[in-house]
C-alpha cells in the first residue's frame, strides 16, 4: 500500500465513463484467440477415458493394447502424476488435485477421468480409448448430502476423519469438516425473542454453464520446459496447480492465457492441462484437449447441492435477537464445498448480536464441486431472506423496513469475526425503497412481488502491472489478470485517469506467466479492485518519472515540478509545461524509455450488498413462472465502467434466476446425470428473461484509490429468495426447495389445494 | 545512468562463464517460432511484382484485371503508402522508406517492388501478378560508383542535390552527400613525412547472406489495430518504419518478434511488412509474405561497392605524420551508404595528428544498400591496413611493431572528433605479437602470412527490462532485444550475477512491442552493452525491493539490511539472513510480488579493436587460396559469455573471408544480378575454412557495470586486408580490388609474370 486516497469524484475524467472495450473488435472479428484456436506443428489431440461408475475400486488398468497400437502416440494414467496429498479441505487454486485429474485406486463419480490417449485426431484418440482395459469393482454410492452424512453411508475416502473433529468418526466419515462460528449467546438471543421461526431448505447441484468448454494445449519440451495454452480464470493459478500435479516447479512452466468464454468460478481448476502435459511429455509433441458438453457437466466443478436449516428470533417490534444456521454442503468427490463463503454471507446483511453457524463439508459420489459466483452465498441468501420475508409478514412489517431496522452497518461485527468496513447495506435498502418499482401497482391473479437482499465478500490478492510509455504519447499496459468482463478497459481507465490521457491512449495487454509478475485469479470480485489499484500505482510511477525527466530538461529541482491533468508543469513558472504526449516524444534524450511498475497484495473490502425486486406471474396450469419486471440493486463502491458493472449485475441476476427456477443436476439412481446437455440442463435464455434493470449504488470504498469494492458475485444471491418470496405473494406457497420448476410449482399448488 | 562501477572481476560467479543457452532446446526441437511458422485462420499469401528494369519511368500501372479476378483478394501499389519525404541521407531505422517498399513514379533497380497481390496461396498470388499491367519507359542506368559520379551519368533522382554542398550540382547529381573531416593540418603532415604512399582500392557489392529470407505477416483489424509478425533485428524499429510508411502512429501497431535466422545488419529494414499490412487492410484478412532467395539478393539491402583512395605519410623511423582518405560508396537506389561508419573507422587504430577524410554517398541503379556488420569499416580497413603493410615493408619494420608505434590510445582524438576512451588497440597488438601463431614458422612455396587490424565503433541505444520474481526463487526476464547471437543468456547473466542466483534460474523472454518498453535495434554491437546494463539495473531494483521486504519482515530499518551473494542479510546480526529463494517464497505476505524494472539510453563505448593473423597457400594454376591457419583477436571489454564472444569472432571472420576471397554481385550490363543464388553467390562454407582460433582480449569498459564494450562487428574487418597482405607474402602481388577470387589471382599472377 503506497497511497492514501481522497475522494475527488467530481474531478474524474475517465473513471465512471463508458468507453468502448479495447478488445471489442478482436472479439467480433475473430482475431481474439481462444483455446480452441490453438494450432501447432505436429499437434496431437488427447481424449479422456472416464469412469462409467459413480463409485468403484479400480482393480487394474491395462494400457498395453493401447500403447502398442500404431495410432496411439501416448497413454497417460494417474501413475504419471504426483499423488495428491492426504485429502484436505481447502479449495484453493494451487491445491494438488491430482486424484481428481486422474483417478488413483478408486473412481469417485461417473465421469471421473481414468486414463487418456493422444493421437493424430480427436476421433482417433476417442476410438482408441476402447483399447484401455479397466477392471472395476463397483461399490455402493451416495449422491445426496443428507444421505452421505447418515451412519452406514458408503464412505468415499476410507478412514477420512472430520478435520475439525477427528474423534467424531474415528472409523471414517464423509464429513470432511465442520466449521462453527459463535457470536454472543444464541440461546439468550432466542430467549429474548417474541417469535422464533425455523425452516429447512434444500438445493440441487447446479453448473456455471459457461459457453466455452474446458480446453488445454501443452507442449513439454525435452529441456523440461512446459508451455500450456489454456482458457482459465487465472493462468498463474493454473501454473501452480500444474506444478503440484506434475511434481515440478512453477518456473519450469509457462502458461499462456487464451481468451475465456465464460468461467463464473468454474475455470479456476486445471482438469485437462496436466493430462495434456503428460501426453506431450510422453509423445514429444504438443497435445490439445477439449471437453465435450457432457464432459463439462459430468466432470468439471459445479456448485454444491445443500441442506440448510435456519432459525431466527425477533421481538414483536421487529428486532432480530438471535439467529442460528446449520448447513451441510455437498463437496462432491473431494472436500472443498463453500462452507466458509456461506458462513461469511449468511447473516451479513443484518446486525445480530447472538449468532451460531454450523457448516458441514460433505463428500459424495458426484463431481468435485468448484467455485461458482459468490460461492455458498446464494444458498445462504435463499434460506435467510425467505425466512426474513416470512417473519416480516408475521410481524405485519414492510419487508424493506424490517430489513432496514436490522441492517448491518459500518463497525458491526459479524458471526465469522469480520468487522464491517464502509459497507452499503443500508444504502442498497434505501435505493430499493425509493425505486418506483417498489411502489408500482401490481394487479392480476397469480401475480406476486418479492424482494430480497444478497451479499458476497470481495476477495483481493497479488497483482503486478507494468506501464510502458510509447513515443507517440500512448502507453501500453501489461497486466496479469485474465479479462472476463471487460477488465482490460477497466484497468486501463485507472491508468488513463492517473495520467490524464484519453482511455484510447492506453493499450492493455494480458501477459503470460513469464511476461508479467505474479497476479492472482480473476475471481472473488477482485480484478477491478486489485489490478486496478496496482495499475493506479504503476501509472503514478510513470508520472513520478515524468516529473524527474521534466526537472532534468528544465534544469529545475524535482520538487518544483508536478504532474497534473496529463501534463508536467513547473509549480510557479507557467511557461514550463509539457503535455504527456510532448514529453513522451523526448524520452530518448533524457535517459531512455519510461517503464512504470507496481505490485500489490491489498486486503479486499469486506463485501458487496445487493437487492432485487421481482414481479412475476404463475401459470397455475403448467406451473410456468413468467418474470414480469426485474430490478437489481448493488453497492459496488465505485462503478469504474458503469456498463460493465450493469452487465455484471444483469448476468449474475440471470444466473440466480436460472438457479431459482429451472437449473438442477437430475441424477439417476446409479449416479448418472440425466440432463447433461444444454437442451436438458435448462438455463434461462434471453426469451425467458425480462429486461433486468440494474441500479448501481455507490458507497465508495475508502481503501481503494477510486473507491472500488467488487461487483462480480453478490448479484447472483437475491434472485433465489426474491423469486421464492414473489411466488409466495402470487400463489401463497412458500418454497423451501430449488429449483422452483414448473413441476415443483404444480405440485405445490396441488398440495396447497389439498390434492 | 544510475550506477557507478568498480571492477570486481575476481568475484564474478556468472559473468565470464559459458552456460547453455536458454533457447537451445527450443531451437533444436523446432519449438522456436520463426516467421515461416506463422499460420492464422483465413491466412492469405502475398507476392510482389518486381521491376524487370534497372531504371525506368512507370508510365502506368493498371491493376484492374487483377482486382476483378476472383482469385485475387487484394492488390497493393505505392498509392497505398504514405509517400517518402524528399530523398535524404540517413539510413536510420525508422526512416520512411516508402518509395523503396514500392516504387513511386520510377523503378530504380531491377527487383524494385512495383505492386503486390494477396491470394489464397503463394502460387496463386504469384501467377496472378501477370494480371497487373505496367507500362515502363526504360531509362539509361548506372551500376558503379565511379560511373555514377561522372558528369553526364544518368541521374536517379531528378534534381537531387548534394546535401552538404547544394551549390555543387544545381541541376542534379547522384552524389547525395559529401562528408569531410579534418584534424590538424594534413598538408603539413605529408610535408613532414619521409615517405608518402597513395593507393586506390575497389570493392564490389556483397550481401549479408543470412539463411532465413525476409518474411512478414500482417493482420490489420477493422479497428485500425495492426499486428505484424516478422523476423527482424528490432521489432520496435520495424514498428517505427511501419508507422511512417503506412502514415499511421506507432501505438496502432504491434510487432511480434519471431526468431531470426541471421541478420548481420540486413534485417533492420521493413520490406514486406508494410506491403502485407496494406494487403491485409484491403482484404480484411491476415496476409503472409516471404521472399525467395532471388528476391533477397536482388531487392533487400546488401552493402555498398566502393572506390577508396588512401594516402599516408611516415617518417623514416616509422611515425605516421599525416593521412588522407577519399572514399565513394554506392548507396544503391536511395542515399544512405555507410560513409560515417567508414570515416569513424578508417584511421581509428592509429594516433595521427593530421588527417583529412572525404566520404561520398552516391546513388546508382542497384538495390538500396543496408547495414552490414561494421558498416563501412571493412572497406576502410582493407585500404589502410594493406597500405600500412606496404609502408612497414618499405621501412623494413615488423608490421606489428610499426602499428604499435603508431597505435591509438586513450585520450587521443580521432579525425571525426571522437576522443578515445579506454580502448584496446595496444592490448590487441600485444596479444598478436605474443601469440605463438605470429612466430610460428611458415615454410613452403606460394605460402604467406598476413596480419591486419580492424575497428568498429560500438553503438548503444534505448533499452527497457522488467524482472519478475517467481515464487520458487527464479526470475523471469522480459526484454525487448531480439536475440541473434545468444543474447537471452548474456542478458540473463547480468541478472544472475546481480542477484547471486544460478543462470538457470533466470528465464529470459523477448517481448513484443506492447509487452516491454521501447528497446532499440539488435545491431551496432550494442545488445550485451545496453540491454545487459539495463538488466543489471532492473536486477538491482529487485535487490533493493528485497532489502525493503526483509526490513519489513525483520522489523529493522532498511539501512541495516543489505543484499549480497544471493541473500538479504542484516548488517550486524548474522542470524537475520534469507536467501533469495527463501524470501521469494514469502512475497505475498509482505506486500505482493516483486517486479524490477529499468530503462536506459547510455552512450556506447567508442569501439572495439580486432586483429588477424592468417597463413595461406595459393594454387598458382587455379588461383584458389587455401587458408592454412587463422587466428582472430578482439578486445571486447569483458566477455560475458566467452563462447558467444568466440562465436561472434569466428562468424565475423568467416564473413570477412568471404568478402575478401569470393563474394560479389556479378552484374550484367543492363543491371541484372547474374549470380542470385547461394550456389553462384559464393560464401565460404565450413569446408572452405580452417579452424578460426578466437583470442579474446579484455580491456574492461569503465562505463559499463561489467566492462562490456561490444563484439558483434569489428571482427569482420581484418580478414580483408590480412588476406591481401598474406597473398602479397605468398606470391608477391598486392591486391587493390575485391574479391581476390581464383580468377583475380590467376590474372594477377599472369600480369606479374609479364603475361
Amino acid at each position: 500500500m503506497t497511497s492514501t486516497f481522497t475522494d475527488r469524484t467530481a474531478a474524474y475524467k475517465v473513471i465512471g465513463t463508458r468507453p468502448i472495450r479495447h478488445d471489442g473488435v478482436d472479439k467480433v472479428t475473430g482475431r481474439a484467440k481462444y483455446g480452441a484456436d490453438i494450432n501447432l506443428p505436429g499437434l496431437l489431440h488427447g481424449k479422456v477415458l472416464r469412469s462409467p461408475h459413480a463409485h468403484a475400486r479400480i482393480k487394474s488398468i491395462d494400457t498395453s493394447r493401447a500403447e502398442s497400437h500404431p495410432d496411439v502416440k501416448a497413454v497417460a494414467t494417474s501413475a504419471d502424476l504426483a499423488p495428491s496429498p492426504a485429502v484436505g479441505k481447502d479449495v484453493v487454486p494451487g491445491q494438488n488435485t491430482s486424484d481428481n485429474v486422474m483417478a488413483r485406486g478408486k473412481v469417485l463419480y461417473r465421469g471421473h477421468a481414468v486414463a487418456a490417449i493422444a493421437a493424430a485426431s480427436p476421433d482417433v484418440a476417442e476410438e482408441a480409448l476402447s483399447l484401455i482395459d479397466v477392471e472395476y469393482q463397483v461399490l455402493p454410492a451416495v449422491f445426496d448430502v443428507e444421505d452421505a452424512m447418515k451412519p452406514g453411508a458408503p464412505i468415499l475416502h476410507e478412514g477420512m476423519k472430520t478435520a475439525s473433529e477427528p474423534e467424531a468418526a474415528p472409523n471414517g466419515t464423509n464429513v470432511a469438516d465442520h466449521e462453527q462460528y459463535r457470536l454472543g449467546d444464541p440461546e439468550k438471543g432466542f430467549a429474548e425473542a417474541d417469535i422464533v421461526l425455523e425452516r429447512e431448505y434444500r438445493t440441487k447441484t447446479v453448473h456455471q454453464g459457461y459457453i466455452e468448454p474446458q480446453n488445454g494445449t501443452a507442449w513439454w519440451a525435452p529441456d523440461g520446459q512446459l508451455t500450456v495454452w489454456s482458457s482459465s480464470q487465472g493462468h498463474f493459478g493454473i501454473r501452480e496447480q500444474l506444478a503440484k500435479v506434475l511434481g515440478t516447479s512453477v518456473s519450469t512452466i509457462k502458461v499462456v492465457p487464451m481468451e475465456i468464454g465464460g468461467g463464473f468460478g468454474g475455470k479456476l481448476q486445471a482438469y485437462l492441462e496436466p493430462v495434456a502435459a503428460v501426453l506431450s511429455k510422453k509423445s514429444g509433441r504438443p497435445v490439445k484437449m477439449t471437453m465435450s458438453r457432457i464432459e463439462v457437466l459430468e466432470a468439471t466443478g459445479p456448485t454444491c447441492g445443500s441442506y440448510v436449516r435456519v432459525k431466527i428470533g425477533v421481538t414483536n417490534d421487529g428486532r432480530i435477537t438471535g439467529a442460528q444456521a446449520y448447513f451441510a454442503f455437498e463437496a462432491g468427490a473431494f472436500p472443498g464445498s463453500p462452507v466458509g463463503g456461506a458462513a461469511a454471507a449468511i447473516f451479513a446483511p443484518y446486525n445480530i448480536a447472538n449468532v451460531q453457524l454450523d457448516g458441514y463439508d460433505v463428500v459424495d459420489n458426484k463431481p468435485r464441486t468448484g467455485a461458482y459466483r459468490a460461492p455458498g452465498a446464494p444458498i445462504a441468501a435463499l434460506a435467510v431472506e425467505t425466512l426474513v420475508d416470512e417473519i416480516a409478514e408475521r410481524l405485519g412489517m414492510d419487508p424493506i423496513e424490517f430489513r432496514l431496522l436490522n441492517a448491518a452497518r459500518e463497525g458491526d461485527r459479524r458471526a465469522d469475526g469480520v468487522m464491517n468496513d464502509r459497507i452499503g447495506a443500508v444504502e442498497v435498502l434505501e435505493a430499493v425503497k425509493s425505486h418506483p418499482h417498489y411502489s408500482a401497482p401490481l394487479n392480476g391473479k397469480n401475480r406476486g412481488r418479492g424482494v430480497a437482499l444478497g451479499f458476497c465478500r470481495n476477495n483481493s490478492g497479488m497483482s503486478s502491472v507494468v506501464v510502458n510509455v510509447l513515443a507517440d504519447g500512448k502507453v501500453s499496459l501489461v497486466e496479469g489478470s485474465v479479462d472476463i468482463g471487460g477488465s482490460r478497459t477497466v484497468i486501463a481507465q485507472h491508468v488513463a485517469e492517473v495520467l490524464g490521457i484519453p482511455i484510447e491512449d492506453v493499450i492493455p495487454q494480458v501477459a503470460d506467466t513469464e511476461m508479467v509478475g505474479f497476479t492472482s485469479i480473476t475471481g472473488g470480485s477482485g480484478v477491478a479492485f486489485k489490478t486496478g489499484w496496482t495499475a493506479y500505482e504503476a501509472a503514478r510511477d510513470v508520472a513520478g518519472q515524468m516529473v524527474r525527466r521534466a526537472s532534468r530538461i528544465w534544469e529545475v529541482p524535482e520538487d518544483q515540478v508536478e504532474f497534473q491533468d496529463g501534463a508536467v508543469q513547473h509549480t510557479t513558472d507557467p511557461e514550463l509545461r509539457m503535455t504527456f504526449k510532448e514529453l513522451a516524444g523526448m524520452l530518448g534524450g533524457t535517459g531512455g524509455p519510461i517503464v512504470g511498475r507496481a505490485s500489490l497484495n491489498p486486503p479486499g473490502s469486506v463485501g458487496s450488498y445487493t437487492a432485487n425486486i421481482v414481479d412475476l406471474e404463475v401459470d397455475p396450469e403448467t406451473g410456468k413462472v413468467d418474470l414480469l419486471r426485474y430490478t437489481a440493486f448493488q453497492d459496488v463502491g465505485r462503478a469504474i465502467h458503469p456498463s460493465y458493472v450493469e452487465g455484471q449485475i444483469q448476468g449474475g441476476t440471470a444466473q440466480g434466476i436460472g438457479w431459482a427456477l429451472t437449473e438442477e443436476y437430475v441424477m439417476s439412481d446409479d449416479g448418472h446425470m440425466m440432463n447433461s446437455s444444454f437442451l436438458d440442463y435448462r438455463m434461462p435464455t434471453s426469451l425467458d428473461l425480462p429486461m433486468i434493470e440494474p441500479v448501481i449504488v455507490e458507497v465508495p470504498n475508502p481503501n481503494h484509490p477510486f473507491g472500488v469494492k467488487g461487483v462480480g458475485e453478490a448479484n447472483i444471491c437475491p434472485p433465489l429468495p426474491a423469486i421464492a418470496n414473489a411466488l409466495y405473494d402470487a400463489i401463497g406457497v412458500r418454497f423451501h426447495r430449488l429449483p422452483m420448476s414448473p413441476e415443483a410449482v404444480v405440485r405445490a399448488l396441488h398440495e396447497k389445494n389439498g390434492g
